[in-house]
């Protein structure tokens, strides 16, 4: 099954896809919310009223989550890339949840930005409570599904501006487009490839297969930390290809950043600069 | 005017201090909401009925925040003590909202931890969207109110466990109790004094106008790397006399840890272990 949310932004109606067919969730539910995950989604279509989404904005494919964990070089050519060793435990920081967009909303570049990057990864959202989980093997249970993230960031915010904490250029406005779909696992094959483009000339090309920490490690080592909710949605890393490996310029007003994995839809995200 | 909110966890009243009686909001509003906030919150308490809050458990004063954006290394003699120079621009980084707990709420230490450690903050909560203020003196029209803060940190997690990111230590189960009021900004007078303890014995003894950067300075600065929410929390940093710096031990099983900012009450945590 995918879940998607198709309407005006804020104002979006929950979709669940199944063999190709579009139905409406809104009797069901009000929304894509980790309570609704957690209570299992959508267990059957039967009886749910067909609808045609034909021509309405995607949204997000869930409602705001608690928060967006983020995982920092997680793939051993963009640890490379970005001057740093591979890590030996998974690098966690936050991004604010209201940096959601749809998949073809437009991507703000923040007002005295000179350095706004891309980076496609492979979203993970919860959809049970995970808390001290005994090992990996425990952490599958614990997913609601997959989903398609660009991590957008600001390279002198992150990196120039916070004393070394990232999360300041993590969480402009705008800056996690999301989507198109949730797919649930059962629908996700193992390896992933993951590609981004700007203005249709290729920026990444690798494979989830190349994460230093895989999904499982990463939702039981997390769940040592922090208390993970149904909702939540943890973005696992970028791979090499990125603006700041300096191969690429940064982006501008009028590029078109488009990210794609396989199986879980691609995004086209307009440039343009914060009013 | 002081809000706070009693009752069980996850089930707690809305209530109004003024003028040394509280009154029930209940029948107003369904929590101390961002939304709330942002409408006036309660302009008067004409009409609403008094209640008696004796002996009843008192939770974080607010509904969980989109955000807690936290401050590092805000107080110079706390840099110093973390080893650290004073910041030339805010260190900014997030902590988990699930974090929140009650002012008189256990604090757990985590599985695995050896330096759990305290933190007096002063909290502000927001009132208005903020979103690339024109300058600090816009700041204080987006400030709902002032609420004690225990940013509780792990220092193993922080400083050596995530890469240099420091999230992984701040967002521990029960890590923030909050409260136990949130007072709106008429009844703060400038400088607060801030202070805690350990079993009685004293830690930080401060002024919140030793602050490298205040509260408008921040909220300024802020606004124009993320779009601040009504009913989110910035805790604004702690001022020296933590166990980090070497002078006193870390928080142990059975240990109870005491805060209070002038005009903003006072917390007691016990110290268990999680479980």
């Amino acid at each position: 099954m995918k879940y998607l949310r198709v309407g005006p932004a804020g104002d979006e109606r929950p979709i669940v896809e199944s063999g190709g067919r579009f139905y409406d969730l809104s009797g069901v539910t009000d929304d894509i919310t980790g309570a609704f995950l957690a209570a299992g989604g959508a267990a059957t279509v039967d009886g749910l009223p067909e609808i045609d989404i034909t021509g309405k904005r995607r949204g997000a494919p869930i409602a705001r989550p608690g928060v967006i964990l983020c995982i920092g070089q997680n793939y051993a050519a963009h640890a490379a890339e970005s001057g740093a060793a591979p890590p030996p435990v998974p690098i966690m920081f936050y991004k604010a949840p209201n940096t959601i967009v749809g998949p073809d909303d437009d991507v703000l570049i923040p007002r005295g930005s000179k350095r706004t990057d891309w980076e496609v990864e492979l979203g993970v959202v919860i959809g049970r409570t995970a808390r001290y989980l005994d090992s990996p093997a425990d952490a599958a249970a614990h997913i609601a599904g997959y989903v398609l993230s660009n991590d957008v960031s600001e390279r002198d915010f992150q990196l120039d501006q916070s004393g070394g904490q990232w999360s300041k250029g993590k969480s402009c406005e705008t800056f996690n487009p999301l989507g198109p779909w949730l797919v649930t696992p059962d629908e996700v094959p193992g390896a992933l490839r993951l590609r981004s483009w700007v203005n249709s000339a290729p920026r990444q090309d690798s494979s989830t297969a190349d994460m230093i920490f895989g999904v499982d490690q990463l939702i039981w080592h997390l769940s040592q930390f922090t208390v993970l909710e149904p909702g939540d949605l943890i973005n696992t890393g970028t791979p090499q290809g990125v603006a700041l490996s300096g191969r690429f310029p940064y982006l501008a007003e009028g590029d078109v950043v488009e990210v794609e994995i396989d199986g879980l839809g691609r995004q086209r995200s307009p440039l343009r600069s914060a009013a």
